[in-house]
């Protein structure tokens, strides 16, 4: 099975749900994998930043991946990060993940290291190269504190080097630069990771959209993303709102803990109270939310029509 | 073999030669290690941040540190870097390298995703509770974005959880904030990462350095440190000055590529011209460096006495 | 005269043409008036960062205010910006804009020194008890670097403190949640600062723009304006995309000056190859462009059919 | 009367009293300046940071500068900032403090807009090129946020277009590397802005300090400033680390303030507890700081043997 070119819709970066004991909570990624495409989604992106990439081990990877390869059973296509610092660490989870089944990696910018756009853009190729599946290029600069410059991602498209653009960097100019610019590369796909300006960047152009919100509510996400297809912005507006609105739970955790502990936290206790998952243990070393938090969560939920 | 606690004088972070195809160059390493040895040094850190630790797989990891420990056969401490995003992907680190015989790991605060004090607390406590050898914080907010808070490294070394700091902050300041703080904790080691304050760090209390440039030049580092100790801060002082104006040397690369490309590529052009390793390449996807840059490089080493 | 409530379309961040000698040049600002108004501008914004308000001086400032609404004579709105580092001395200047019979003041958060969401909260609430005149908050986290919290901004603009907000921090997600938060107010203003983003911000609920690239063409923004008020949005896209292409211009300076000379210098250069002003010198100590960059800036006006 | 050059020693950044009604309190700011010439400092810096000048009027700017040169009437020189955004308004105030009598002007980079090498430098030069008193530069990339490159002070320097450097930047490398770039200039002068590592940097080949801190405890920083001169590192270091602990009175306002309000609050709190000054109160907008928090300024002050 290989990736749709260009990819569309919706795009789910899957929670990794874990057992109290940290552990991959197999039942349960399952039953979120069916909550998902049973909502309607049209791929699904594993090891992504909400999927606690960077805290699962190398093991936890690769269950994630088989489990949701072999589940998902060509319902929809599987992409998976391959998150590490530098091409050789790269490249050792690219073969996991493919190895595992995924049919497009997605990979972003070296980290922890000094980096140059030109040694961005060998990174891609070299990526390109060796990966026996299609790469996407994933831009988060909140993670790895490099923007992917326009003009390097334009050249890296122009060259099918990279097959597509998951944009997280909330830089919706950037992203409008790269939408337009693409345009003649006809099977080049640009993804926002933004789950509150969906409408908008669908509006300029875009391809579909990896809200990580939409674990909790696919539903409407595919709404919303079929809204601004049909050209119903005011509607799509709206659907749009709701859902900002819903994502105001990521902020339950407040100033004592980080900010990915409380919007994972949040999302995962919202998929518990909706009954996908067993457990919303987040992974080391994240502060846990408390019970009010938590009930927090739930009126959220109740207020977008989630209870 | 244990840790000397505290752990005084010149640590460096050993480079990783390798080879022009980019596979570890263990006869080269060898060979660096008794370079080092021989210059007087005081320990061996492998898999830090100048050892390009975030290019090196899995597997090249383990096999720099059974070389290094191996070879160095008890002579000096080794400690080794865990260097990754969160605690269970360190922990899998920390496995390997203790397996592999280093006698000390050293850990950053998580990187990549977002972070907090608590979690940063949590991290060390969790890494220390399942560590085999004892845990040095790493501070390199250059790296992973966030600067150890003081409060916090007081909080780890007054608990015992942490038995020492390796300081690549650039906030000398802060820096003494902890010298002084941890007075009372007589075993606690305090290590400065800079090249170019040794003797201010000593001056105030450091116990000791991990300088990247005593790969390059062990026997001036351990010159420095030793006329430090004696409080002959004229003679100290001059001797930084020379080392300071050979560090310039990590500026060759210019701006056509990252400022790491630049400094370890520079570093291992000057041990190639020293006769120490076999290939100055460095780990993918940096740029390397011009024959004109060697050249400047090769200047920089006369200038500093060494050619 | 008043500003209207909320006020809406294309609000002009007005250039300040200088002359050779880098004086205020009088007759290029009428003209350049002329050329706003006749483009069906809804008001102009002088004093603003597009206006070089950073590089005049009091004395100047007051020369700029004081010909705009004395030329335009009450044909459009004229805002003034307060820009300076704290609340004392903006209260200076908003005496000072006040005199000169600007009909409302656009004030940043406190720059230069350490501030605070209290602070921030406190200078605006200072700020409009000491104004003649409606008070606008101005986002611009490039040149304070401090972004505006939402949560500030929503509790000045329910306490009528503020009667409007302009953006230009870039972030459109912080942007909806004011456009979306302040509906309830039902005369407050949101104006965004981006010249890329106008269809979207307008799209989501947004009042206008105040983009400095409709000093160059005033009537493409218009246009974009009226596209977006009849729901129009495809020919909107098409408008702005064309405004976009435009915009490239402000990167003829590239690296061998600062993004504003660039920008600023572009802008300049542009309305004298349009005809508007006599002299493209922009205020010290910015680097002039060189006469190919202004030949590249013609090629950019030729390209979106203003030669 | 012309400072001296190089100019050596303690030069203590005036703090600004304040009456309750924030005007300027000529008895009070009388008293600090009598307070610090008995504690034997070496000049006296008006219209810095830590004497609010982002938040004086020019008129309040002006009474200072006059009452300050005017009172201590050539016993000490006296140095003024000239804090604005441009080489527009920094000339007048340049023109402005030296009417006023200041024997040298005391400038940062261009703030607010973005700016570049370049023009860093044509700024100096224009402001030497302009001024009547020698110029400093000052760099403070915590309040400009741009960091003065090296280079480009040695460019400067080696021109005599600035006579020296002010640096608040707390990079102690970069410091050195001025240090000693500019030693062939022997009447440059290098100042470091930093409380806490005054022993540090006199030891590199520093001439002098300007600690906020001195304004508080003169004695104490001429003290070690004295120590440092005679080489008598040992008392020195623990001089530094007497005023070390004294400085953390700044941290007393804690998280609910901007940390300038923190820092100035405690510094006015602690002259007034110490009988110089009558009120403590900071520029709006800052928040003040609470009996608790300058009861705790009490307690610093008892530590450090000041009650």
């Amino acid at each position: 099975m290989t990736i749709p070119t260009p990819l569309t819709g919706v795009v789910p970066p899957v929670c990794t749900p874990l057992t109290p004991d940290r552990e991959v909570d197999v039942p349960s990624l399952i039953r979120l994998v069916d909550h998902l495409v049973a909502g309607g989604v049209d791929a699904l992106f594993v090891l992504g930043s909400t999927s606690e990439a960077a805290y699962l081990t190398d093991e936890q990877r690769r269950l994630v991946t088989e489990t949701v390869v072999g589940h998902v059973a060509g319902q929809v296509p599987v992409l998976a990060g391959a998150i590490d610092m530098t091409t050789p660490r790269v490249l050792d989870h690219v073969r996991a993940v493919t190895a595992a089944g995924a049919q497009a990696v997605v990979a972003t910018a070296p980290f922890y290291t000094g980096t140059h756009p030109a040694e961005i853009a060998r990174h891609y190729r070299l990526l390109a190269a060796h990966s026996p599946v299609p790469v996407l290029a994933y831009d988060i600069p909140a993670a790895v504190h490099t923007k992917l410059p326009t003009d390097v991602v334009l050249e890296l498209a122009a060259d099918r080097v990279v097959v597509g653009l998951k944009d997280s960097s909330g830089d919706l100019a950037g992203f409008r630069a790269v939408v337009t610019g693409v345009r003649a590369v006809t099977d080049f796909t640009v993804l926002t990771g933004s789950e509150l300006l969906i409408d908008a960047a669908l509006a300029m152009g875009a391809d579909g959209a990896v809200p990580g919100l939409s674990n909790v509510d696919p539903v409407g996400y595919v709404r919303l993303d079929r809204l601004c297809r049909a050209g119903d912005w005011d509607r799509a507006r709206a659907e749009q709102e709701r859902l900002c609105a819903l994502f105001g739970m990521i902020g339950v955790g407040g100033a004592r803990m980080g900010g990915t502990a409380s919007a994972i936290g949040a999302f995962k206790a919202a998929l518990r109270l909706r009954g996908v998952i067993a457990c919303a243990a987040t992974a080391e070393p994240q502060v846990p939310l408390s019970e009010d938090e938590v009930e927090r969560v739930g009126k959220y939920l109740a207020a977008a029509g989630l209870s």
